[in-house]
């Protein structure tokens, strides 16, 4: 989602082998009152404390000696069998966590001595079914970056919302943004919270639909209409529609319940505004009041405005007369 | 499925707390030469060996430590949670293995001091996919071992095969077989494995089916059709049509894509009789040689002439004149 990166925070670094280049992005918090949805209060502070003090040295150690014998994790082999167990990597990361701790867990226990802390790592890990976004998310980074510049393409490379602002970059339109206000997220609330202190959207987790996972992989993860409301059937119905939009099927991440299609990939801008359809993202909701944390999740569709907008500028650089 | 079970082997006890009974099983070997696929080179008896000096211990202090907080894992919230995340806990159990990994691994860590050992089991826990499988089983057995002897019940409450017949016991009919010849399984076959090789059906996992998941529960499992053949659409098809055969359906185990369907359940002898049609098995086939292990793995449909006697002998005893 959202949040504060301040110098001391440890990142994971994500590697584009094909293309070289690399991503970075904090461990996931959890679920409930945390920084990343602007809570702010003394447990939210020692709990990144913790997660700076004990979960940092037993990861870095343990990804150090992967790293070292050649087992690093493998991120877009572990999304691609994430979405055969029913995640679609934006709400529900269940899968994706549970193969990056199976994973993990044995360089940990043959670098950190201390049972104590590796037992209260593993306990966290158990316990934050969203742990494997974060690394998701700088997977689905590393491999856009890799498709920005490239002249004559209409394909948007970077979706984000800042909770006052969606904005969105064109591979073939350099480092423009194409802003406009983004949308009020209609989300399941969590108990306690109503419809009023949502704030507008908010996050740079739309690398996730821009990547052709979350909200567009929708059909992969049945089950996660408990946590974001709706039917299995709208579920297919999102998946199908974001087909429409996108310039073609992933090659690497299919879904077996469409037969293992590919994933729509890659959002055409000039589709978007041709269609009338725009993008579908998985969300977060925000409380507006800051330090309250996450009020929701649910569905939310980017607004047309700046799919408008980057259509135009791409007539105006390519198609000009 | 089948194998030996020798005096100095371990097993897990699976308790049924609403009743009081218990089961017990052995731990899972992994996939290929195994001992429960007939084969017992000297590959095989080393690896057992290791499971009985190594994974064993290393479990049994992890389990005893868990007991002991309280935190035991539960098998049936595992192979529930396992149904959202494509398993049907028979021939696809990646997810109710991860989960277990997950819920054990911190009591691992607090019960052995010994790294190396630590590793060993982590590693053999990750690459062992079917691990879950045999907790889902005795987890089976101890729920339907509670359903037998219920007076008037048509409700099938064992169905096992041992490589020549095909038997099956019904809850009103006392501890008595109804038995027939065994089918003979057309599965996927592994490389370089004929038609020729695949021995009648054998092993007790039945027990899945008779549960109400395995087979009965394709259509949670779409990606499964990689391994058995087939497409996803059979999957739901195979699901569909044994919920006309089925007394119930399962209140705690749903299927997502079904709008959360609870997972045909409780196989009724007369319904199978009236209506033609028998179940469907998930099963892995061993060779006809022993000491070769397993061929392959598919669907296969249990015969109808065992279903007869016993629907035969339910008439008579219930429905005589």
């Amino acid at each position: 989602m959202a949040g504060i990166i301040s110098p001391s925070m440890p990142v994971f670094i994500i590697e584009n082998r094909a293309h070289g280049n690399r991503s970075y992005v904090t461990m996931n918090e959890g679920l409930g009152k945390v920084l990343r949805m602007g809570a702010f209060g003394p447990e939210v502070i020692e709990h990144l404390k913790w997660m700076e003090g004990t979960l940092y040295p037993v990861l870095k150690g343990a990804i150090e000696h992967a790293v070292a014998r050649g087992e690093e994790p493998d991120v877009k082999n572990m999304i691609a069998q994430a979405l055969h167990m029913g995640d679609e990597l934006h709400n529900r990361n269940k899968a994706g966590s549970s193969l990056f701790l199976r994973a993990i867990a044995p360089h940990m226990v043959e670098t950190c001595k201390d049972s104590a802390k590796l037992a209260e790592v593993l306990r966290f890990l158990d316990k934050t079914d969203h742990f494997f976004l974060n690394l998701a998310m700088a997977a689905g980074k590393a491999s856009l970056d890799a498709a920005a510049g490239v002249e004559g393409s209409s394909m948007a490379t970077v979706m984000a919302r800042n909770g006052t602002e969606f904005g969105l970059q064109v591979s073939g339109l350099g480092d423009r943004w194409f802003t406009c206000q983004a949308a009020l997220p209609e989300v399941l609330l969590f108990p306690g919270f109503t419809r009023e202190d949502t704030n507008r959207d908010i996050g740079d987790s739309a690398i996730m639909e821009t990547y052709g996972v979350g909200g567009f992989a929708l059909a992969a993860a049945p089950a996660i209409v408990q946590f974001i409301g709706g039917t299995p059937k709208d579920a297919v119905n999102y998946t199908m529609e974001m087909y429409e939009i996108t310039t073609g099927e992933n090659s690497m991440f299919s879904i077996p319940a469409l037969n293992f299609r590919g994933t729509p990939t890659g959002i055409d801008v000039l589709k978007v505004v041709e269609t009338g359809i725009t993008p579908v993202l998985d969300t977060g909701a925000a409380h507006k009041e800051p330090g309250l944390g996450q009020v929701g999740a649910g569905i939310v569709r980017m607004p047309m405005e700046a799919f408008v907008k980057a259509a135009e500028a791409f007539a105006d650089r390519y198609l000009g007369d």
